[in-house]
């Protein structure tokens, strides 16, 4: 379902192997579900049964092989541009592709003597930790295992025109969920149904997935960013946060809105237009040569200054949910054109004795122009039904 | 979202404790979505992100400790039965929770010297490798990792009786779905629209999540039983498969229905027909006591010799996709009541030079009287319209 050209696979693959050459790496092996569909342009649906494990091999001297269960060979052969397959019958517990993905490793050309895998920051090794060991132990005479995440994250932070359309695909999907939330969201209408009426609209308007709806509602405001339903009905005087990660082609989305069932009080629409004027603050700061850390520190500048206690106020997206940089004080990923991020700034608010939560979202592009918003830009206040 | 009682969390963790204590553990740490709901009642549907882990320690002697990201806290604080939490201010990339969960682990009682963690057949730790790593160097003096998968897949293998109630849930909402298809399914419609179709109906008929549609069709049959949909449009003489894994409070549904626009082909209605029996064959047999292989041997007994090539046949649910036990010929486990198992007889067969490829599933409960069906039984003869 992906719409990137053989051309641009075997570009990223050309990338890393620069990389791999500067680290001295003979090759690198992918397991986890969004570097297979970065590297090899599928990745099986199947990918969610912890059973089967699948592995793509990046030679720097050989062409990449896929070392898979055989079942999954006429899908992966028809989506990915990679030519050789090497498969087993799988299940097999006591040899699942391990003795098989060795085999390929050994027969590579050695120039190094270390192999890369997804060990690092951000990365989850898509097979069990005791085949990983046994895989290192059986090789270990020949080869050493090395962290490739550093590979994966140059590769992957800054995003191909291709990628972008695919974001764009899952921003307008999950848009047209939102342009239905107030026909959605009524009085008596629960946090639960609404919860799957947006998945409805949005895989409805073109989603592939959607896989995270954080829904949370309260009098005058919410209580939490990231929270599923509960049962919870609306009612007058509701604040309602919607946030949702949908994806197409494997790319997300990832953003919010926020909507009020009349009356409002003044401090919710407060905090949404600070959110706003926050996200103006950092729009007009970002461009190539700033650092994600500077983008939070205009974030956080526009925002009271207690808000400043919550961590990150935004982060890349792509082929997951979340990834870097991190728009963060510690973070100082220089940002480069092509880097896709959001802008998430929060805060609290005082009402009726208690604290209330809010959170604004968007997705946008990092250009040599500036920022380009991909997602239609929420209104400056907070909309009222 | 669970419906499970705090009692059952409560009697979940003393079964651990006392296969830890047989293994000689002195407590388990758990990161995978699966097991923090199983064990902790909560997972955050945040898990999507791989930016932060999500840690809950199990120990022997001392209450569970969840070891979690600030931003978590009060949504696990509500929902799960566990009282005793150690956050931290996550994106911390330099220390992703590894010494605060080191922290906890070397102040809890120590008899054997070994913590058991996810790293056996089945299991994905939901942390980076090389914060693993680093864990187990910094708690090595001390504390050795063992592995824990013996110990969730003996736990997790037989479901009470309100898990099997959310596998029925799930199982009913993927029902509504498929009771909808027959009015989706029209000549011209194309394999991606009825993929998103049928995410949203199983949606609205109360699934929490649609993580799996496999959705294949052609003259006369079709040809994969795992792929994702493509771009081909219904025409009459097609024969439509359907697989879908549904979800509700964390259970999975796991089944599929077969579909033809007239006019159909013997040949497509004969496989039906024989793994409809194939199914009767396993359910006549299948009781306490048999084992997995046995029930594979059933099913293979009542189909073409050539078809017993396919691998497993069937295979566990519960709070992932698939589990153990598998339906194959090398797995000998015994079945037990409490076990939820599907049985998936699948078969090829010529039609016009080329070959088809058919597949039926069902989900059933293993009890003391015999296989109790969750899934409405798929009718005898392949279904037209």
């Amino acid at each position: 379902m992906t719409a990137i050209a053989t051309a641009e696979y075997e570009a990223r693959f050309e990338q890393a192997r620069a990389l791999m050459r500067a680290r001295e790496i003979d090759a690198m092996v992918v397991t986890a579900e969004a570097n297979l569909l970065y590297f090899a342009g599928h990745a099986p649906q199947l990918y969610v049964s912890p059973t089967r494990p699948w592995f793509v091999v990046l030679p720097l001297a050989a062409e990449p092989v896929a070392v898979i269960p055989t079942m999954g060979l006429a899908d992966m052969r028809r989506d990915s541009w990679i030519e050789r397959f090497e498969t087993w019958a799988s299940p097999r517990p006591q040899d699942e592709g391990v003795s098989l993905l060795a085999t390929v490793l050994l027969a590579l050309p050695r120039r190094f003597g270390a192999i890369g895998f997804e060990l690092g920051a951000e990365q989850r090794l898509g097979m069990p930790i005791a085949d990983f060991t046994r895989l290192c132990e059986g090789v270990a005479p020949a080869l050493v295992a090395v962290d490739a995440a550093p590979i994966v994250r140059a590769l992957r932070i800054r995003k191909s025109a291709a990628e972008v359309a695919l974001i764009g695909a899952a921003i307008g999907a999950a848009q047209a969920a939102f342009d239905a939330l107030p026909g959605l969201a009524r009085v008596g209408t629960s946090e639960t149904t609404l919860y799957r009426a947006f998945q409805a609209e949005a895989l409805l308007a073109g989603a592939d997935r959607v896989p995270y709806v954080a829904i949370a509602s309260g009098p005058g405001g919410y209580d939490s960013g990231v929270r599923g339903p509960m049962q919870r009905c609306l009612d007058v005087g509701d604040v309602l946060g919607v946030d949702t990660g949908a994806t197409v082609g494997g790319y997300w989305a990832d953003f919010n809105r926020n909507l009020a069932l009349a009356p409002v009080p003044a401090a919710a629409r407060t905090a949404h237009a600070r959110l706003w004027q926050a996200q103006e603050a950092a729009l007009a700061m970002l461009r190539p040569g700033v650092r994600a850390a500077d983008v939070w520190q205009a974030l956080a500048g526009a925002l009271p200054a207690a808000s400043t206690s919550i961590g990150r106020m935004g982060h890349g997206i792509g082929l997951t949910y979340t990834e870097p940089p991190s728009i963060h004080p510690d973070d100082t990923t220089v940002l480069e054109a092509g880097m896709v991020v959001t802008l998430e700034p929060s805060l609290d608010y005082a009402l009726d004795g208690g604290r209330r939560f809010m959170v604004l979202e968007e997705d946008l592009l990092v250009t040599t122009d500036g920022p380009r918003l991909l997602t239609r830009r929420a209104p400056g206040e907070l909309p009222v039904i």
